[in-house]
């Protein structure tokens, strides 16, 4: 359980599973519980986890169920960030039998997605444990979550890249290829944006690197490089900005990156291609 | 390519692209294309895959470019529902540079991640192509995107489950248990409901099977039961009801449970774990 | 009352007193009631209807009161479903005098119209009780509202049909004229649609009917036919689909039609005509 | 036809027709005419009155098609406020069959209900016609739809009191018993609000009339009166202020009220209890 | 402090300070304040003005630090339409350090926008305190924060103007010229409007003036006249309409315009240009 | 004017606009012009400036007129950021005479407000001309409209600060006070957030600045220190972080303050104080 982690901004989540519930629940509501729980029964359910990985995104639970009905009540029993074993059981609730059914799907599916983005990030962050690197998410993320999945890469104990096109400049290929020069392009850059918002540019070769560097960037995004071009590279920038290597980046080739020396290593699948963490409620 | 796919409400793709370029755009929009890009720059562009895979998803695509700009053009060389090998263009878009790259990220995250689930859907269909079963959804999906989900696995071939709890109702144990009797259950979901709602009750024995059928439900759900049982249970149903089978799905376990005789085998892993598609847009 | 009576979702019902609210106190809120009464004055306020009648929508009262003002108390003494005489006295509120008076219209705009459309069900309801027919609602529901006039008819003793186009198919005659016969119109749709969505064909005819029986239809729309008609599409049935019938209904005609053995009579006017229950506010 | 009819925002016409497609296309959309009409079938088809009546709501018709389908044209044959004769022809639409039959019900239930309200308000327009009375609509609204509403009223002949309570001050015996006196009430909603707010204060008896003019109201509502007592307020207010008779209203009361001298009719019923106009769409 | 001021509704301080916060926390929310200060550190702060001025707007205060985190206590000790001091506290705020920090700019935001405009109302009014003339706005406001900077007017002492294009009749230039006759535009927007809709009209001359008499307007709109023109207006109306001047109003001029006997003097400067109220939050 | 002023959103200048117009039109929109303007009645009209100023927010007079009626035709002839003299047309618009009456008010409301920005920074840029240093804004900026207001800052060649609490760290004294140590802090945020997020911390003595140096701080914020004292501070820094004053800013002080040699200085007036420009519409 990592102390330290951000909270979610209540609004933010109350208005996501408001949407996600009247996704669920559709005209009608949940028919079947309506049709077959009598009206007063109560229940008290446990949140437990199938297989080991790493919780994010229990606030959405409790929303779910205090949206669906404030009679219910909600217990986290570990915090999101917590790495937890199969079979753990990582919350309660306890109420109203029918809210609680009605909300579990759209409490699990936010839990499921956000936790199965925490434990893949965990398991890259794992892999570079013994040198300085960090594990960073990209912008490839799924539509309409992607504030959400950025917290789970922190939970996982990743680290965020920009949250949008408007709070940092990367300049790529296509950039630099209009204005024909890569140190002019960061200029340009430069003179238009204020002076908090940080800028990395995209290089391919270490040549390009150099070139880019005699402008000043504060990081610098090393894309699909060999382990060994990743090391000259690290060594020609000497901390003159941050370093981050992209592409080619999976489970079994993320320490030798790591080793390379640079300080970000990004990775689109953490949040574009994470499997579900398998989460059930079980009825007492 | 599939000519009878049901096209997507033009509304609901609108607001859904709209909400993820608000969220990519931020306060400040694509500051980077904006400080570099000359105004009156034009260009043109390629979509292709990287991988082979099923296409889901393009008018999200058009929808992202339009609505950036109504100066780009959008033109896709294929439907959503075709099978594609790697390197496929499968769309060109052209105009202005700088909304072309400012809605880029957006288009291609709808894309990716609908053609992932299309992909993963086809695989499992492939599997079963011998037998009369389908491979159909479940209600684990990304919240906000289920119905663009659902339209991802018709583009990959299977066929849909509910779209909610308000559609078709699905009797689980903790209702059997709340009312204790399967087919009384079954009686009072039928008289709550109107007649063209169906009913569908999950059962985990043979002997739950042969209680639930005496109430008549228009589908038995059989859970997590090993091939020789799914058999059985086909013959006990003798066709008074549709059989779905679910639990312990994969790629290498579906061709058995399909081999049963089930109608239907339902997969959440293609709708909460299917991993992106590889697709990319290139300036020409 | 009815016991039985499914709940409305609390999200959607404070969503469109919200809405309401914002309409009738617009840009500068109740000025009369600001302007004349004194800011600590409180009130207690009796509800009661002026006419027989049966209530729906006692949550919107609720909500009404709650979200102009949370120090308001509103406490019904019947339950939605309930039929009462005129003069009852439905629900009591107690709180500050402004907001009371502020939220006045909208709580009883709200419950005149549901409880006009659950009594018009109700009237109906009560001229088939001698059959097995059931009064069932349409599509031709007031825009904004549907959901909630659904739930009025189910308040008034009727049952549902669909919700939209989307949870059932309803062939008709321009679908049929697409395709260019009945049969074969059904069997495109059954295709189409995932296992738990059913299937009507409205017929015309005792023809058309046999024709779409071939087909296996989960039921049969029988539109503007006579009793005696009706009578024999009934014996053709035989009960391998539901029967609905529909056109020409009025309450002088109801129980004729309800005679023939039909096991739903549709009914438009129930939400598109029903006159609004005279329900007022007083103070005590 | 009324050709000074004022114009509906087309905003807020596109902003309801839009919630109302959702709400009928709901998650999976057409399903019916999705599965079984081809996607390149063209149609034409005629929007026809069943009974007489007058004309409202036009707009909403061509906003739900031409939302649903950019490609379909409607055209209008008469204009909102135009009487029409059962079997009359008032609009035609063209173009793609499927979007003309998924937006027919969200078109035809703005027609129908707005229709509705026009013709009920033109029937007690007829017969006031011989005096100087003019039929006025109150807050007694569907919840949602209260400005359009108000429109049809005006398509019907009449006028528009209140759109909400912050337009205008409306003091009735609750803000009078607050206060305690009817005079003192007037002058401290005067003292409260801008020069453009008019103030009508409700009056039960004679006395009270004679007690309210002394404060110089704007208009007086004559709550619950006998034709008589209508006749000799009228003569007391003496056009001091506009008079406006309300309760008790019915078609076969209103000349009778009318001939009083009133200038002012306000009717609840027009727009709370008016059934919808019988309007259907023909495919030709 | 202004005992009768009309209170703000909840429901809309609440959805501005919600789109606020948004607008502010943006994605990743206050990461400052996450990163630096403890999860479960307390704080006091007090909220001071700066400078002399009247206060408008501390149920956005409320609002913003409530919605953040309920845990958070709010208490004003003076109430809006109050004139303060400089160094003055005019509220406390108590509770976890981090929400009162995350929602302090909003909350400031609001509440010395809206103090500024009821400052520079006062101004005015002080101005004009021994006449009879009144302080009254324009529809020259801030777009979304019309409401409630009229309600800031009035905390200000100063009366309201229109809402909106709605709410009242106000003939200009444009609309006289269409007509062609000032007398016959006044009596088309009498026939066109409700009983309950002023209307007022513009005149540049005292031969328009006479002119607009004829037809019984309830106010007059006196522009851009000297003050001894201005007295012969009001001479002229002899008290048949309001009259209200507008047009080169200062607090250098405004005393001798409000000494000609007008009744309102409208000035768009005390909602477009006034300066913000100098208010900040201190911790104990 | 400024040819490489980044462009505004499409999107997010038309949802404003729309809910601008939604809060000026109300229920029942423009009833003076509905009224009194023949429907078929065509104007042209010019906007025009009453004072040298510079332009900011064309886009949203554009989409004002669009959106009433997508009839009329604007063109701007001059771009944001653009410099004018009093008396100078900026604009022009053609169409039916309606639409471009009920839209004016929405149009110049948001026109004169954002240039009154743009006029506000310009003057401010002006004192510092001969020096290197940039006027910046803060986030004291109207509710709603922050990121439009940043725009205009732009326009009038000002630079931008930080968006909201969520796109840059700004380390103030109660942040400082939680931690205990100026250094402490800043190490605790660097780890907190990701590699593009800037660090700027605010310090009110010459110590304060060294100790924050010593831990590396991306911009330093020289809070309310006298011209000497900024010198020396900037002295002290060296090169080895961005320099910001602030606090004490006006007209008369911000050429002094400038020659200190700081890169920065910000003035929160320039968005919550800055007077509207004065711009009208006129029809020819």
């Amino acid at each position: 359980m990592n102390s330290t982690l951000p909270p979610l901004s209540r609004l933010a989540v109350d208005r996501a599973v408001a949407a996600a519930l009247a996704e669920d629940l559709g005209r009608a509501g949940d028919i079947t519980s309506n049709a077959t729980i009598p009206a007063h029964d109560k229940a008290r359910a446990f949140i437990a986890v199938r297989r080991d990985g790493t919780i994010a995104g229990l606030a959405f639970c409790e929303s779910a169920f205090r949206q669906v009905d404030p009679a219910t009540r909600f217990t986290a029993r570990v915090a999101d960030g917590t790495a937890v074993t199969a079979g753990s059981v990582i919350a309660e609730i306890e109420g109203p039998a029918r809210p609680i059914l009605s909300a579990e799907r759209v409490a699990l599916n936010f839990l499921g997605h956000l936790s199965g983005i925490a434990t893949a990030t965990a398991a890259y962050v794992a892999r570079v444990a013994h040198t300085e690197a960090k594990i960073c998410c990209t912008r490839k993320t799924t539509p309409g979550l992607r504030a959400f999945e950025k917290y789970a890469v922190r939970c996982g104990g990743g680290t965020n890249h920009r949250f949008g096109l408007d709070d940092a400049v990367l300049i790529k290929d296509n950039h630099i290829a209009a204005v024909g020069d890569i140190a002019e392009t960061i200029r340009r850059a430069r003179a238009a944006v204020g002076h908090l918002v940080k800028i990395e540019v995209e290089v391919d070769t270490l040549d390009q690197l150099r070139a880019a560097l005699a402008a000043g960037p504060d990081a610098v995004l090393l894309d699909n490089m060999a382990p060994e071009t990743l090391r000259q590279a690290v060594e020609i920038v000497a901390g003159r900005a941050a370093t981050e290597a992209s592409g080619g980046v999976s489970l079994d080739t993320v320490a030798a990156i790591a080793e390379t020396g640079v300080d970000m290593i990004s990775v689109g699948a953490i949040t574009h291609s994470a499997p579900v963490l398998d989460i059930g409620l079980d009825f007492v």
